[in-house]
């Protein structure tokens, strides 16, 4: 009880239940980010920046090998750039920050803040595309938007600014612009599997929640620890809508002009919260080997008497496992106890406990993170085994991922079924019309709660629209967003 | 002279002597950037978007060393933090851009879109450190900044949004702020001189041109064509100044508290332009062999007839070539004739020709692209042949520089003499004091040049100021910037 008692004074004293309080704690202590004075803006501190960088660095080797080139476009863009596509300028204006003075001058024309870059971009491109040999065209940019919601924000969940990837396609045709489509879902959820971890479900917007401005959206959607649901990986395709709103023409092989088909796609920073979120427990992160900055750490356990022999075998160790960034802490004036709470709140994966009885014995303690089980190991096998220990754990990470989502899913027959699965913290399947009307009015009745995305395997028979009545048009995954 | 019309009509049609428009013309047609409709701001292309990733990539790996991580703090900055050191708020307030409204509300404060980030990263470094035991602290951020400069903008020189880094570190006392300054500065010559093929000249400022806030800047300067300046990576000095306004304080070793030492450092975008404007003739762009992405190009020479034979020697080749990111260039419908000058206006490296004559001869024609010397060389020997040329490229493209830098610098000994030596587009060093009115009237006097920096070298005697006619402090370079 003492020893409980210390622990929770330096590690997060919420439960993982109270979400919130507990999401909060765990960014601060575990030393991800910090809150600023901008309102809805966060400092990233360098751990948690460090995997967003991992997450481009495998972004950026999947999308070269689809032909996908990084470029960087204005920030600033003019107004009237903004309301050339009349729908896009409709979902974006309201959360749009705008630039009106320079200096003590006032500007002729507003500048928006970027809150997503197709209004910067098309001009340029109806400049550059003039024949069927300029395309396919793939840019790809890494940068920050701006967004300013009025809802309550959330670090990395929900944020003023946030970085992303936001990638604009140009193809001759829409059967391209489809394939394409696939290609790079594919690599985004290569990258969000098996380096972090998590697993996601991946479906089409109804008419309603898709993107302002395209033909259709699809997204990639996971299940946060109170129920709520993160939009991840986003695959927008806006079929030819901006090409004849920005004029991007091509000659094609066949001599004629043709208007280009166009896609976006697009990850964001968001996907670090939801992945500190899942995998995370009360002791503080736990981060997948494959994206933790440090995915092991060495700790020696000496006192001043002995420790040369034991910081000699710590850094034996360091040096046997060269294939991995380890961290070896051979800091004086903290107590082992202290320094594996502090890693475990940092989520290091594989802690490698090594004194001077470890040596004795010719063997160090490997204690895993997310299910903290302790295994003695000889020296000898120490890299064998940690590379294993960390493919288990990575593997595992990913189920545990899956089994949270499927646990948070229920089917739901009515509006009443459907309430009380949203009350619980969960996401409703069921039947729906393409009525937005209906959409409308069930998020009102389920207290905010919206259709996410269409279902691939519910396929609907004679169900009813549990809104109106009427024949169903599809299932439907609802739930509350972020 | 039919050839010579030719090659001008696709190539660039100005002389590097009409700098303005032949920089312009290499821009647009190596495919480099574009100009968009937002005034003072340029589309970075992925060309030189990649290379700026490959100066990000390898500053970094430098500054790993130097315990240097990276972090991410907001875009946009309250007013009343960028007011809080005076000195600094003057200097930059003049070219803020400020946000005010989002969506269709006014914001209650203004926000300025960052300038540099002193401002919005001082406030947090002042929450995070308490101790000796946080020092020093070294964070670092690649970003996007915004000057609403009213000169006249150049694409790369001088933008109105461009990128960087800027490295904001915290120091316990001046000996390691001091210190540190030299370790920073040799990371980015060492980038600058080995991968840009660069050189400049390092030298501190004089208090006049130091950066708004700080106790003194040192900086790198380029020396364009036009005999414009360049100033590259910096380092400023900030002493206790911005600790002392943001209250960034420490508790000792010895247990009492006291204010911080600080430094910030930067490299941006602008030594894109220094490298392309330095290096480029008039048939286009030359790149040094470690920062091209593709650093050799194969053009194979064929009809449809040979195609099949002399594709499979120009893919032998390439895999031959495996350290390097090869381009082979297997086009059909476009002449050798074409591609050469396409890769010449395009700056690669090392062009590789192979014909079927070739095949009979056992050989391929390598084309170095700074002097454009060709050499007929044994298949077998071209992975060897090619690293000396590119490695030779690469020196001897530093070296050009040096000379260009040294001989556009002149002794001056009567502002007479400087006069004619900015008129003949150099730059000037001359025996000049502190006082702040002699600078102002020398730039008046010159039509616009500047104390660059101070000279190491020079040492002043009994040389006289050459404005003022008072004893000389100093010599100082003076020169045109952009």
């Amino acid at each position: 009880m003492a020893e409980k008692q210390e622990k929770k004074e330096v590690g997060i004293t919420a439960e993982k239940d109270d979400f919130s309080e507990w999401f909060s704690q765990l960014m601060l202590k575990a030393d991800l980010a910090d809150y600023t004075e901008v309102s809805g803006c966060i400092v990233f501190k360098p751990t948690a920046y460090s995997m967003w960088e991992k997450i481009r660095e495998e972004v950026d080797k999947r999308f070269k090998k689809l032909g996908i080139k990084n470029c960087y476009f204005p920030l600033l863009i003019p107004e009237k750039f903004l309301t050339m596509e009349k729908e896009h300028v409709e979902g974006f204006s309201p959360e749009v920050a705008w630039v009106t003075q320079a200096g003590d001058s006032k500007l002729n024309e507003r500048l928006a803040v970027r809150p997503t870059s197709e209004t910067i971009m098309y001009p340029s491109y109806s400049k550059w595309i003039r024949s069927y040999r300029d395309l396919p065209l793939k840019y790809n940019q890494w940068n920050n938007v701006v967004r300013w919601e009025f809802k309550h924000p959330v670090p990395f969940m929900r944020t003023r600014e946030f970085l992303w990837n936001e990638l604009h396609t140009v193809l001759a045709t829409e059967k391209e612009a489809i394939m394409e489509g696939k290609e790079v879902i594919d690599a985004y959820i290569d990258v969000v599997e098996n380096i972090m971890a998590l697993y996601g479900k991946y479906g089409r917007k109804t008419e309603r929640e898709k993107f302002a401005g395209g033909v259709f959206s699809e997204k990639l959607h996971y299940v946060m620890p109170n129920g709520k649901v993160a939009e991840g990986p986003c695959f927008h395709h806006d079929g030819q809508n901006f090409a004849k709103a920005y004029d991007i023409k091509f000659i094609d092989k066949d001599k004629t002009e043709k208007y280009a088909w166009q896609n976006t796609y697009a990850i964001t920073t968001r996907m670090l919260g939801v992945m500190f979120a899942i995998h995370s427990d009360d002791k503080g992160l736990i981060l997948p080997p494959r994206i933790a900055p440090n995915p092991i750490v060495i700790v020696p356990i000496f006192r001043e008497e002995n420790a040369k022999k034991v910081l000699a075998e710590a850094e034996k160790i360091k040096k046997s496992l060269k294939n991995y960034e380890v961290l070896l802490d051979d800091r004086e004036g903290y107590t082992p106890g202290f320094k594996f709470n502090d890693y475990e709140m940092k989520g290091i994966p594989l802690r490698i406990e090594i004194g001077e009885k470890d040596i004795e014995k010719d063997q160090a303690v490997l204690v895993r993170r997310d299910n903290l089980t302790k295994k003695a190991v000889k020296l000898k096998d120490i890299e064998k085994e940690a590379e294993k220990i960390l493919n288990e754990m990575q593997k595992s990470m990913l189920e545990k991922s899956k089994k949270l989502f499927e646990s948070k899913v229920k089917k739901g027959k009515s509006l009443a079924e459907l309430k009380k699965i949203i009350e619980d913290k969960m996401m409703g399947v069921v039947p729906l019309c393409k009525e937005e009307k209906c959409e409308e009015t069930l998020k009102f009745e389920t207290k905010g709660a919206k259709a996410l995305f269409i279902s691939d395997e519910d396929k609907v028979k004679q169900e009813k629209c549990i809104m109106c009545g009427k024949k169903a048009d599809y299932f439907v995954y609802v739930g509350k967003t972020y």
